[in-house]
């Protein structure tokens, strides 16, 4: 062994290992930021407040570690949920609890689903766990593919609904139909579920299998902070505290987190707005444009741009993405599936966002859109 | 299998598995607090500021993700150890470090050693990766035991310098022995480094192999806002943040590390005082009370204690705890070794905080000390 090269030491499945590669995060203002569907409105008032009286005069409190399991936040969750504080664990963000629930439930033997395309670090977790995985592709329909779910039969199986990078959002009853014909774990990724007008949380007491999780990220307007939580069956709970980090979510972030989930009027009205935006948007898009957009359920449009020449495609969407980032307008392009490589998805921002893109969109096709 | 046990679907070695058992946080204040090693002084003023600037006056750059591999924090740990940028990867907490190395370095086949008695969280990461594990046993000297060390060639191998809970520090030149007797990756845990004299940040510009971890918790008293690191071979950063959480260290963490890593006039100070309470402490110990109680490089004292009638062993060791936890002063007791079980760990706090323990170590000893 080379011993110049450490990284001949270390477990081969990492070799061919490519991390999650995260949307854009431009560390300079200036940009309309549409690529990684954080809220456009800031957290409600009482977040800072709240950071302002954890801090106090000299921050002397930050250094005492935080409260192990975040007990007074999962109390918090649990109440909002109608649920036991014994259904709720805290992650440094929901990608935390995901990874757990990876740790937990998938290995060499034991296959994680997970559905294409969505959201794409399920595949990068399950590859760092050299875990057995099972893809099972959507058409383009988008709706859930029952029978590849079936056959599979995974120990644990990832749906993210509304689902990203399309918004489409699943039924509760279309899930415990998955629940039924699977004998393995189902986690709902509910990143987004604000958003829509259902959502499994109030299947999580009934059913030992289901795990929902959920996120302070878009909604909530955190994700500088990093809080996500699941809902479970406490056996669940009890092995995702058994894996977790024991002091994952640190004190201002938890804090932030409460005064955010206790402040449900204020988010009323920031999701309100969004969703006003974004069906105003699809209009647009789908009618004046005539671009085939999904309806979404979420705080994104999966949108197909069309040319000047009326022409989509792969080439199309990666057009309009590049001449938006160079207006420092950024969207995301998935170019890796062939059901996204021709769309663009596009955070819902606040109006003026929106109409700054649509201006964009306009000067792009009076280029000819190519 | 039973539907109604979601534990039975999970991978089968985590069914024996204990959760690392944290120190005790207690939630109300009137806590006289050494149990946990935090720093007793709060964070340099620059802290609350940077703290302050980040929130703004509404909390709205909370709303966006944070810088993923946490850049800026990065360039100024590189800055401070002379080192470039591609040797740092930042982590939520060393914790999340330590734990992305058992990820990368340890497995069925690939074995991680630890010393015995020390941090015991390295015991819990193997356990939860189904790791194979090497335990090398320290003697009452606490010298390194290099011979079981160059027997077991564990893949990687956690030293704890200076060591918890004893405190001992081992002199670079006995981990430069250790590389040259072992081919895997040796991780120093430097958490307590800023409290000895000598330190190994400065070998891993040489040592490929090395890798050195810090924490913020401790000398910089930020333990409420999870910030580690580590110090290693571009290679080994590399497969850390391919195995990392994307957005592992959130928005204000940077922030505040950023702020208290400038300011070493600060914390210099903290920790000469910090040192001299420690070194006033293990001379009244050893001296006046004659309480065997090993030299510390670190911010804790592993003592002793000896009864009215001059035993010591567990049952003294155990006594002594319960009795001032009776009085609100919490110091931590580790049963679960022969070479600990008749000591207690003791964090050096302000000069009142150990007068008070003195004062009720003296009431202990009133009371017969049973």
């Amino acid at each position: 062994m080379n011993p110049s090269s450490p990284a001949a030491l270390a477990l081969p499945h990492l070799a061919g290992l490519h991390a999650y590669a995260p949307g854009m995060q431009p560390a300079e203002p200036g940009w309309v930021k549409l690529n990684t569907n954080e809220c456009p409105y800031p957290p409600s008032p009482r977040v800072a407040e709240a950071l302002l009286r954890e801090i106090g005069s000299d921050g002397a409190l930050l250094r005492l570690y935080p409260n192990p399991p975040s007990m007074p936040l999962r109390r918090i969750i649990a109440r909002l949920h109608g649920l036991g504080e014994e259904h709720v664990c805290v992650g440094n963000g929901s990608d935390d609890v995901l990874n757990l629930l990876v740790r937990c439930f998938c290995g060499p033997e034991a296959a994680a689903g997970f559905a294409r395309p969505s959201y794409s670090l399920y595949p990068v977790l399950v590859a760092v766990q050299n875990g057995r995985s099972a893809a099972l592709d959507f058409d383009r329909s988008m709706s859930l593919p029952h029978e590849a779910i079936a056959a599979a039969q995974p120990r644990i199986l990832f749906l993210t609904s509304p689902n990203a990078p399309t918004g489409v959002g699943f039924a509760n009853a279309e899930l415990e139909r998955v629940l039924g014909a699977c004998g393995g774990v189902l986690v709902v990724d509910e990143a987004y579920a604000p958003f829509a007008d259902e959502n499994a949380a109030s299947l999580v007491a009934r059913h030992p299998r289901l795990v929902v999780t959920r996120s302070l990220s878009k909604a909530y307007a955190l994700a500088g902070l990093r809080v996500g939580y699941a809902l479970a069956h406490p056996e669940v709970i009890g092995l995702l505290d058994r894996v977790r980090d024991s002091y994952n979510v640190n004190r201002l972030s938890q804090a932030a987190a409460a005064a955010a989930l206790e402040d449900g009027d204020y988010y009323s009205g920031v999701i309100a707005r969004i969703k006003a935006t974004r069906d105003r948007c699809w209009r647009e898009w789908s009618e004046r444009r005539g671009w085939f957009t999904y309806r979404s359920a979420a705080n994104f449009l999966l949108t197909e741009p069309r040319n000047a020449r009326g022409l989509s495609g792969p080439a199309v969407a990666r057009a309009a993405c590049d001449f938006l980032a160079d207006r420092r307008i950024l969207v995301r392009h998935f170019p890796g599936h062939p059901l996204t490589e021709s769309f663009l998805r596009v955070s819902v921002g606040t109006d003026g966002e929106m109409a700054a893109l649509d201006r964009a969109l306009d000067a792009w096709l009076e280029t000819g859109g190519s």
